[in-house]
């Protein structure tokens, strides 16, 4: 059985999750993803994090893999709960492309 | 020469820079925008102030005029010199319609 690649059906291998470690992580893992061979890996962010992921795609594109291409960016919405309140909270997902 | 508005040549009417002010300021200039004829609004953030960006494009959808639609996301950089210092920083343009 080896070699085979099991995927599950909800994680998705090629998004990063943009949280609050410093952004030379971020960059490095998602240049793993694409030295891994996907052809395409997305950032996600939520909240302050946001201009993380914007750094993260760019520092990459300008610095790193300079072939790399920003093939689209989302924005939403999303609501969590903390300690009992409810707020929204923004949302951003950039998918980089080979 | 009171009341008089000078427009460079430059500036964009349907255009709000988004700096360092509570993020409903900045609703409430996009809001003015629409509210005025213009079919389309262009938010544009550097650094910190992209997820501030991303939260006056998200409120304004949400709350206030819900037939707003993202029509484009685009993300760039920008070299900045502050005290002779030159750095990359992350920009966000977002592009509002109606």
């Amino acid at each position: 059985m080896s070699g085979e690649v099991k995927k599950s059906s909800k994680t998705q291998e090629n998004v990063i999750l943009i949280g609050q470690k410093p952004v030379m992580n971020y960059v490095t893992a998602t240049l793993v993803q694409f030295n891994g061979g996907s052809p395409e890996v997305i950032l996600k962010a939520r909240g302050k994090a946001i201009t993380r992921a914007v750094d993260t795609a760019e520092i990459l594109r300008n610095r790193f893999l300079k072939d790399v291409k920003v093939k689209g960016v989302q924005i939403g919405s999303e609501a969590i709960t903390i300690e009992g309140q409810t707020k929204n909270v923004s949302t951003v997902e950039i998918v980089l492309s080979k």
